[in-house]
Protein backbone atom coordinates (compact mmCIF):
# COMPACT_ATOMS: atom_id res chain seq x y z
CA UNK A 1 0.00 0.00 0.00
CA UNK A 2 1.77 3.34 -1.08
CA UNK A 3 1.39 6.34 1.25
CA UNK A 4 1.59 10.04 0.00
CA UNK A 5 2.97 12.25 2.58
CA UNK A 6 2.38 16.42 2.42
CA UNK A 7 6.18 17.55 4.31
CA UNK A 8 5.52 21.48 4.01
CA UNK A 9 4.48 21.16 0.29
CA UNK A 10 6.45 18.34 -0.49
CA UNK A 11 5.38 15.22 -1.40
CA UNK A 12 6.90 12.06 -0.16
CA UNK A 13 5.91 8.85 -1.26
CA UNK A 14 6.49 6.17 0.82
CA UNK A 15 5.27 2.18 0.76
CA UNK A 16 5.72 0.86 4.38
CA UNK A 17 6.51 -2.70 5.12
CA UNK A 18 5.65 -3.09 8.22
CA UNK A 19 3.18 -1.07 10.82
CA UNK A 20 4.31 -1.63 14.28
CA UNK A 21 2.61 -0.61 17.35
CA UNK A 22 2.92 -0.43 21.32
CA UNK A 23 0.53 -1.15 23.39
CA UNK A 24 -0.87 0.05 26.70
CA UNK A 25 1.76 2.84 26.28
CA UNK A 26 -0.03 5.32 28.26
CA UNK A 27 -0.72 4.88 32.48
CA UNK A 28 -4.63 6.03 32.06
CA UNK A 29 -5.09 3.44 28.91
CA UNK A 30 -3.57 0.29 30.33
CA UNK A 31 -6.05 0.90 33.80
CA UNK A 32 -9.04 1.62 31.89
CA UNK A 33 -8.76 -1.75 30.66
CA UNK A 34 -7.96 -3.46 33.43
CA UNK A 35 -4.22 -4.32 32.92
CA UNK A 36 -1.31 -3.32 34.27
CA UNK A 37 1.29 -0.73 33.65
CA UNK A 38 3.77 -2.43 31.80
CA UNK A 39 7.17 -2.99 32.74
CA UNK A 40 8.61 -3.44 29.79
CA UNK A 41 7.98 -2.59 25.55
CA UNK A 42 5.15 -4.55 23.63
CA UNK A 43 4.03 -4.84 20.56
CA UNK A 44 2.32 -5.86 17.77
CA UNK A 45 1.45 -5.37 13.75
CA UNK A 46 -0.73 -4.06 11.66
CA UNK A 47 -0.71 -4.69 7.83
CA UNK A 48 0.23 -2.33 5.59
CA UNK A 49 -3.03 -3.06 4.07
CA UNK A 50 -5.23 -1.21 6.74
CA UNK A 51 -3.85 2.37 5.85
CA UNK A 52 -6.68 4.78 5.72
CA UNK A 53 -6.21 7.95 4.10
CA UNK A 54 -7.94 11.07 5.92
CA UNK A 55 -11.10 11.90 4.77
CA UNK A 56 -11.67 8.07 3.73
CA UNK A 57 -14.49 6.30 5.36
CA UNK A 58 -13.70 3.76 8.39
CA UNK A 59 -15.86 0.46 7.16
CA UNK A 60 -17.09 -1.58 10.37
CA UNK A 61 -16.57 -5.10 9.11
CA UNK A 62 -20.13 -6.90 9.37
CA UNK A 63 -18.86 -9.69 12.38
CA UNK A 64 -17.75 -6.77 14.10
CA UNK A 65 -19.43 -5.92 17.02
CA UNK A 66 -17.56 -3.20 19.28
CA UNK A 67 -15.15 -0.88 16.57
CA UNK A 68 -13.07 0.94 18.88
CA UNK A 69 -11.11 4.05 18.47
CA UNK A 70 -7.43 4.72 19.85
CA UNK A 71 -5.53 7.73 18.52
CA UNK A 72 -1.93 7.84 18.30
CA UNK A 73 1.17 9.86 17.54
CA UNK A 74 3.25 7.67 14.92
CA UNK A 75 7.21 7.80 13.70
CA UNK A 76 7.95 6.98 10.12
CA UNK A 77 11.50 5.82 9.59
CA UNK A 78 14.00 7.30 7.27
CA UNK A 79 16.09 4.71 6.23
CA UNK A 80 17.12 1.04 6.78
CA UNK A 81 18.48 0.68 10.66
CA UNK A 82 19.01 -1.92 13.42
CA UNK A 83 20.46 -1.79 16.85
CA UNK A 84 20.13 1.94 17.06
CA UNK A 85 20.62 3.39 20.97
CA UNK A 86 18.44 5.79 22.62
CA UNK A 87 20.59 8.39 21.69
CA UNK A 88 20.61 7.68 17.67
CA UNK A 89 16.93 6.87 17.05
CA UNK A 90 16.13 10.11 16.50
CA UNK A 91 18.49 10.41 13.62
CA UNK A 92 16.58 7.94 11.31
CA UNK A 93 13.37 9.67 11.77
CA UNK A 94 11.32 10.81 8.89
CA UNK A 95 8.72 12.57 11.11
CA UNK A 96 6.00 12.44 13.02
CA UNK A 97 2.21 11.50 11.85
CA UNK A 98 -1.23 11.08 13.37
CA UNK A 99 -2.61 7.43 13.21
CA UNK A 100 -5.64 6.24 14.83
CA UNK A 101 -5.43 2.05 15.68
CA UNK A 102 -8.80 0.85 15.61
CA UNK A 103 -9.89 -2.38 16.94
CA UNK A 104 -12.01 -4.86 16.85
CA UNK A 105 -12.05 -4.99 20.78
CA UNK A 106 -15.04 -8.32 20.89
CA UNK A 107 -12.68 -10.04 18.89
CA UNK A 108 -9.15 -8.65 20.73
CA UNK A 109 -11.12 -9.82 23.74
CA UNK A 110 -11.67 -13.45 22.63
CA UNK A 111 -8.27 -13.79 21.65
CA UNK A 112 -6.85 -12.81 24.76
CA UNK A 113 -8.71 -14.79 26.87
CA UNK A 114 -7.62 -17.80 24.86
CA UNK A 115 -3.89 -16.30 24.49
CA UNK A 116 -4.39 -16.45 20.64
CA UNK A 117 -2.91 -13.61 18.12
CA UNK A 118 -4.25 -10.14 17.95
CA UNK A 119 -3.85 -10.01 14.16
CA UNK A 120 -7.74 -10.50 13.23
CA UNK A 121 -8.90 -7.59 15.54
CA UNK A 122 -6.19 -5.23 14.20
CA UNK A 123 -5.67 -6.00 10.76
CA UNK A 124 -9.35 -5.16 8.71
CA UNK A 125 -8.83 -2.62 6.00
CA UNK A 126 -9.53 0.64 7.21
CA UNK A 127 -7.82 -0.30 10.59
CA UNK A 128 -5.13 2.37 10.48
CA UNK A 129 -6.39 5.87 9.18
CA UNK A 130 -3.91 8.72 9.10
CA UNK A 131 -3.59 12.12 8.52
CA UNK A 132 -0.81 12.61 5.31
CA UNK A 133 0.56 15.17 7.09
CA UNK A 134 4.36 14.36 8.78
CA UNK A 135 6.61 16.93 10.66
CA UNK A 136 10.44 16.30 10.71
CA UNK A 137 11.92 16.24 13.88
CA UNK A 138 13.70 19.46 13.62
CA UNK A 139 10.52 21.51 13.75
CA UNK A 140 8.48 18.59 16.20
CA UNK A 141 9.31 17.26 19.66
CA UNK A 142 7.25 14.51 20.27
CA UNK A 143 6.97 15.41 24.32
CA UNK A 144 4.27 17.71 25.72
CA UNK A 145 2.02 17.43 23.02
CA UNK A 146 -1.85 17.52 23.68
CA UNK A 147 -3.67 14.47 21.53
CA UNK A 148 -7.53 14.35 21.80
CA UNK A 149 -10.06 12.38 19.22
CA UNK A 150 -13.80 13.42 19.20
CA UNK A 151 -16.80 11.71 18.17
CA UNK A 152 -19.80 13.42 16.77
CA UNK A 153 -18.15 16.73 17.84
CA UNK A 154 -18.07 14.63 21.65
CA UNK A 155 -14.60 14.85 23.49
CA UNK A 156 -13.48 11.12 23.79
CA UNK A 157 -10.11 11.00 24.17
CA UNK A 158 -7.77 14.07 25.60
CA UNK A 159 -4.24 12.88 27.09
CA UNK A 160 -0.56 14.35 26.72
CA UNK A 161 2.27 12.69 25.22
CA UNK A 162 4.34 13.33 27.88
CA UNK A 163 2.12 10.33 29.44
CA UNK A 164 3.48 8.10 27.41
CA UNK A 165 4.84 5.33 30.11
CA UNK A 166 8.42 4.52 27.19
CA UNK A 167 9.62 7.56 25.69
CA UNK A 168 9.53 6.92 21.64
CA UNK A 169 13.63 7.22 21.75
CA UNK A 170 13.46 3.88 24.07
CA UNK A 171 10.74 2.31 22.07
CA UNK A 172 12.40 2.70 18.18
CA UNK A 173 15.66 1.39 20.08
CA UNK A 174 13.37 -1.64 21.14
CA UNK A 175 12.03 -2.35 18.45
CA UNK A 176 14.97 -2.05 16.37
CA UNK A 177 17.04 -4.66 18.19
CA UNK A 178 14.69 -7.09 16.99
CA UNK A 179 13.75 -6.31 13.73
CA UNK A 180 15.22 -3.99 10.75
CA UNK A 181 13.71 -1.35 10.03
CA UNK A 182 12.86 0.16 6.52
CA UNK A 183 12.58 3.51 5.08
CA UNK A 184 8.43 4.46 5.44
CA UNK A 185 8.06 1.78 8.30
CA UNK A 186 5.52 3.28 10.67
CA UNK A 187 5.59 2.81 14.54
CA UNK A 188 2.57 3.77 16.51
CA UNK A 189 3.50 4.94 19.77
CA UNK A 190 0.27 3.97 21.76
CA UNK A 191 -3.20 5.69 22.76
CA UNK A 192 -4.46 7.70 26.10
CA UNK A 193 -7.48 6.66 27.61
CA UNK A 194 -10.95 8.03 26.51
CA UNK A 195 -11.19 4.38 23.97
CA UNK A 196 -14.93 3.61 22.88
CA UNK A 197 -17.08 2.57 20.14
CA UNK A 198 -17.49 3.56 16.79
CA UNK A 199 -20.59 2.85 14.76
CA UNK A 200 -21.92 4.05 11.02
CA UNK A 201 -22.80 7.11 10.94
CA UNK A 202 -20.20 8.64 12.98
CA UNK A 203 -17.94 11.40 12.44
CA UNK A 204 -13.85 10.95 13.91
CA UNK A 205 -11.82 14.27 14.61
CA UNK A 206 -8.32 13.26 15.82
CA UNK A 207 -5.63 15.61 16.37
CA UNK A 208 -2.49 16.12 17.96
CA UNK A 209 -1.06 19.51 18.76
CA UNK A 210 2.00 20.50 15.77
CA UNK A 211 0.88 18.06 13.96
CA UNK A 212 -2.71 18.57 12.76
CA UNK A 213 -6.24 17.04 12.72
CA UNK A 214 -7.81 14.71 10.27
CA UNK A 215 -11.46 13.95 9.54
CA UNK A 216 -13.18 10.38 9.05
CA UNK A 217 -16.62 8.93 8.81
CA UNK A 218 -17.82 5.52 9.71
CA UNK A 219 -19.85 3.40 7.35
CA UNK A 220 -21.14 -0.39 7.91
CA UNK A 221 -19.54 -2.99 5.45
CA UNK A 222 -21.71 -3.67 2.09
CA UNK B 1 12.87 -6.71 2.01
CA UNK B 2 13.09 -7.28 -1.71
CA UNK B 3 12.53 -11.41 -2.45
CA UNK B 4 13.89 -12.70 -6.15
CA UNK B 5 12.47 -16.12 -6.69
CA UNK B 6 13.02 -18.24 -9.50
CA UNK B 7 10.76 -19.89 -11.44
CA UNK B 8 11.52 -22.58 -14.06
CA UNK B 9 14.61 -20.07 -14.79
CA UNK B 10 12.85 -16.79 -14.76
CA UNK B 11 13.71 -14.43 -12.06
CA UNK B 12 10.43 -12.60 -9.95
CA UNK B 13 11.54 -9.51 -8.10
CA UNK B 14 8.74 -9.16 -5.16
CA UNK B 15 8.43 -6.55 -2.35
CA UNK B 16 5.90 -8.82 -0.01
CA UNK B 17 3.95 -5.95 1.85
CA UNK B 18 2.82 -8.89 4.49
CA UNK B 19 3.46 -12.34 5.89
CA UNK B 20 0.41 -14.09 7.25
CA UNK B 21 0.68 -17.24 8.91
CA UNK B 22 -2.04 -19.86 9.91
CA UNK B 23 -1.49 -21.19 13.19
CA UNK B 24 -2.57 -25.00 14.54
CA UNK B 25 -3.35 -25.88 10.96
CA UNK B 26 -1.78 -29.69 11.00
CA UNK B 27 -4.08 -31.87 13.81
CA UNK B 28 -0.91 -33.30 14.99
CA UNK B 29 0.74 -29.87 15.67
CA UNK B 30 -1.80 -28.83 17.13
CA UNK B 31 -1.51 -31.73 19.71
CA UNK B 32 1.84 -31.93 20.60
CA UNK B 33 1.55 -28.22 22.13
CA UNK B 34 -1.75 -29.48 24.02
CA UNK B 35 -3.75 -27.04 21.92
CA UNK B 36 -7.23 -27.94 20.25
CA UNK B 37 -7.55 -28.47 16.59
CA UNK B 38 -8.71 -25.09 15.85
CA UNK B 39 -12.61 -24.89 14.72
CA UNK B 40 -12.00 -21.39 12.55
CA UNK B 41 -8.97 -20.18 10.92
CA UNK B 42 -6.54 -17.82 12.46
CA UNK B 43 -3.26 -16.20 11.98
CA UNK B 44 -0.25 -13.60 12.85
CA UNK B 45 1.97 -11.64 10.78
CA UNK B 46 5.52 -12.05 10.39
CA UNK B 47 7.19 -8.38 9.15
CA UNK B 48 9.39 -9.16 5.89
CA UNK B 49 12.23 -8.16 7.21
CA UNK B 50 12.65 -11.70 8.74
CA UNK B 51 13.33 -12.89 5.29
CA UNK B 52 16.05 -14.93 4.55
CA UNK B 53 17.21 -16.50 1.51
CA UNK B 54 18.43 -20.33 1.29
CA UNK B 55 21.48 -20.88 2.47
CA UNK B 56 21.97 -18.00 4.94
CA UNK B 57 22.24 -18.60 8.65
CA UNK B 58 19.77 -18.22 11.24
CA UNK B 59 20.51 -15.95 13.90
CA UNK B 60 19.32 -17.20 17.16
CA UNK B 61 18.84 -13.84 19.42
CA UNK B 62 20.46 -13.73 22.58
CA UNK B 63 17.73 -13.29 24.58
CA UNK B 64 15.55 -16.71 23.55
CA UNK B 65 16.11 -19.61 25.35
CA UNK B 66 13.75 -21.92 22.84
CA UNK B 67 14.63 -21.52 19.35
CA UNK B 68 11.80 -23.24 17.48
CA UNK B 69 11.70 -24.84 13.55
CA UNK B 70 8.47 -25.10 11.94
CA UNK B 71 8.26 -25.89 7.95
CA UNK B 72 5.48 -24.71 5.85
CA UNK B 73 4.54 -24.38 2.34
CA UNK B 74 3.64 -20.45 1.98
CA UNK B 75 1.60 -19.43 -0.90
CA UNK B 76 2.63 -16.64 -3.08
CA UNK B 77 -0.29 -14.01 -4.46
CA UNK B 78 -0.26 -12.65 -7.90
CA UNK B 79 -1.93 -9.27 -7.68
CA UNK B 80 -4.02 -7.09 -5.16
CA UNK B 81 -7.24 -9.04 -4.41
CA UNK B 82 -10.01 -9.10 -2.03
CA UNK B 83 -13.24 -10.84 -1.46
CA UNK B 84 -12.08 -14.41 -2.74
CA UNK B 85 -13.93 -17.72 -2.38
CA UNK B 86 -13.00 -20.80 -2.18
CA UNK B 87 -13.38 -20.89 -6.25
CA UNK B 88 -11.60 -17.94 -7.27
CA UNK B 89 -8.85 -17.81 -4.52
CA UNK B 90 -6.16 -20.05 -6.49
CA UNK B 91 -6.34 -18.04 -9.72
CA UNK B 92 -4.70 -14.80 -7.68
CA UNK B 93 -1.83 -17.08 -6.79
CA UNK B 94 1.87 -16.45 -8.33
CA UNK B 95 3.22 -19.79 -6.62
CA UNK B 96 3.93 -21.88 -3.94
CA UNK B 97 6.82 -21.93 -1.72
CA UNK B 98 8.84 -23.58 1.17
CA UNK B 99 9.63 -21.42 4.05
CA UNK B 100 10.07 -21.69 7.66
CA UNK B 101 7.98 -20.37 10.85
CA UNK B 102 11.10 -19.90 13.39
CA UNK B 103 9.39 -18.77 16.49
CA UNK B 104 10.60 -18.26 20.65
CA UNK B 105 8.98 -20.70 21.52
CA UNK B 106 9.64 -19.14 25.35
CA UNK B 107 8.53 -15.39 24.62
CA UNK B 108 5.30 -17.05 22.73
CA UNK B 109 4.37 -18.93 25.96
CA UNK B 110 5.18 -15.86 27.66
CA UNK B 111 2.77 -14.09 25.38
CA UNK B 112 0.34 -16.94 25.42
CA UNK B 113 -0.08 -16.60 28.85
CA UNK B 114 -0.55 -13.16 29.82
CA UNK B 115 -3.27 -12.78 26.52
CA UNK B 116 -0.36 -10.82 24.83
CA UNK B 117 0.38 -10.13 21.00
CA UNK B 118 2.69 -13.16 19.77
CA UNK B 119 4.51 -10.15 17.13
CA UNK B 120 8.59 -10.46 18.94
CA UNK B 121 8.44 -14.43 19.21
CA UNK B 122 7.52 -14.59 15.47
CA UNK B 123 9.53 -11.57 14.02
CA UNK B 124 13.30 -11.46 14.67
CA UNK B 125 15.20 -10.74 11.80
CA UNK B 126 16.35 -14.05 9.74
CA UNK B 127 12.81 -15.58 11.14
CA UNK B 128 11.20 -16.38 8.11
CA UNK B 129 13.88 -18.28 5.84
CA UNK B 130 12.64 -19.35 2.61
CA UNK B 131 13.68 -21.71 -0.67
CA UNK B 132 13.90 -18.51 -3.40
CA UNK B 133 12.19 -21.24 -6.11
CA UNK B 134 8.13 -20.55 -6.54
CA UNK B 135 5.99 -23.22 -8.68
CA UNK B 136 3.19 -21.79 -10.31
CA UNK B 137 -0.36 -23.49 -9.37
CA UNK B 138 -0.59 -25.19 -13.18
CA UNK B 139 2.34 -26.86 -12.45
CA UNK B 140 2.06 -28.12 -8.45
CA UNK B 141 -1.00 -29.25 -6.83
CA UNK B 142 -0.56 -28.78 -3.09
CA UNK B 143 -2.43 -32.07 -1.61
CA UNK B 144 -0.49 -34.43 -0.63
CA UNK B 145 2.69 -33.03 -0.98
CA UNK B 146 5.64 -34.67 1.35
CA UNK B 147 6.63 -32.09 3.94
CA UNK B 148 10.06 -32.48 6.32
CA UNK B 149 12.76 -31.00 7.83
CA UNK B 150 15.91 -32.56 9.31
CA UNK B 151 18.05 -30.98 11.82
CA UNK B 152 21.55 -32.44 11.59
CA UNK B 153 20.67 -35.06 9.44
CA UNK B 154 18.26 -36.14 11.85
CA UNK B 155 14.34 -36.04 11.10
CA UNK B 156 12.13 -33.76 12.94
CA UNK B 157 9.44 -33.24 11.03
CA UNK B 158 7.80 -35.32 8.59
CA UNK B 159 4.43 -34.77 7.36
CA UNK B 160 1.85 -34.36 4.55
CA UNK B 161 -0.65 -31.39 3.15
CA UNK B 162 -3.58 -33.40 3.04
CA UNK B 163 -3.42 -33.37 7.12
CA UNK B 164 -4.22 -29.76 6.89
CA UNK B 165 -7.07 -29.07 9.03
CA UNK B 166 -8.28 -25.71 6.37
CA UNK B 167 -7.45 -26.22 2.83
CA UNK B 168 -5.38 -23.78 0.91
CA UNK B 169 -8.20 -22.23 -0.94
CA UNK B 170 -10.42 -21.88 2.32
CA UNK B 171 -7.25 -19.99 3.90
CA UNK B 172 -6.82 -17.60 1.32
CA UNK B 173 -11.06 -16.71 0.91
CA UNK B 174 -10.94 -16.02 5.14
CA UNK B 175 -7.87 -13.83 5.02
CA UNK B 176 -8.95 -11.89 1.78
CA UNK B 177 -12.29 -10.87 3.39
CA UNK B 178 -10.41 -9.28 6.44
CA UNK B 179 -7.22 -7.32 4.65
CA UNK B 180 -6.79 -6.84 1.07
CA UNK B 181 -3.76 -9.23 -0.77
CA UNK B 182 -0.71 -7.55 -2.42
CA UNK B 183 0.91 -8.86 -5.74
CA UNK B 184 3.77 -10.57 -3.50
CA UNK B 185 1.87 -11.16 -0.09
CA UNK B 186 2.62 -14.38 1.66
CA UNK B 187 0.31 -16.65 3.10
CA UNK B 188 2.09 -19.46 5.46
CA UNK B 189 -0.02 -22.65 5.69
CA UNK B 190 0.78 -23.87 9.00
CA UNK B 191 3.60 -26.79 10.17
CA UNK B 192 3.19 -30.49 10.74
CA UNK B 193 4.26 -31.78 13.99
CA UNK B 194 7.33 -32.48 15.37
CA UNK B 195 8.86 -28.89 15.84
CA UNK B 196 11.83 -28.89 18.54
CA UNK B 197 14.63 -26.93 19.45
CA UNK B 198 17.50 -25.28 17.16
CA UNK B 199 21.21 -23.99 18.47
CA UNK B 200 24.26 -22.35 16.91
CA UNK B 201 25.90 -25.31 14.83
CA UNK B 202 23.05 -27.07 14.03
CA UNK B 203 22.11 -27.78 10.62
CA UNK B 204 18.54 -27.36 9.34
CA UNK B 205 17.00 -29.03 5.54
CA UNK B 206 13.73 -28.67 4.47
CA UNK B 207 11.76 -29.97 2.15
CA UNK B 208 8.32 -30.30 0.23
CA UNK B 209 7.95 -33.03 -2.35
CA UNK B 210 7.40 -30.48 -5.88
CA UNK B 211 9.35 -27.85 -4.85
CA UNK B 212 12.48 -28.13 -3.43
CA UNK B 213 15.05 -28.42 -0.04
CA UNK B 214 16.69 -25.18 1.27
CA UNK B 215 19.69 -25.56 3.79
CA UNK B 216 20.30 -23.32 6.39
CA UNK B 217 22.88 -23.59 9.29
CA UNK B 218 22.27 -21.87 12.69
CA UNK B 219 24.02 -18.91 14.64
CA UNK B 220 24.30 -17.12 17.64
CA UNK B 221 23.34 -13.81 17.89
CA UNK B 222 26.93 -11.94 18.31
Amino acid sequence: MDMDLDRCGDTISLSPSKIICMLRNYRAHASELNNPVPDRINFFLKPPSSLLREGGSIIKPTEVVRLHHEVELAVVMADRCRDLTPETAIGHVLGYMLMLDLTARDIQDDARSKGLPWTQAKGYDTFAPYLSRIVGPDEFDWRDRRIYLLVNSMVRQEGNTSDMVFPVEDIICYVSRIMTLERGDIIMTGTPSGVGPLNAGDEVRAGIEGIGEALFNVIDQM
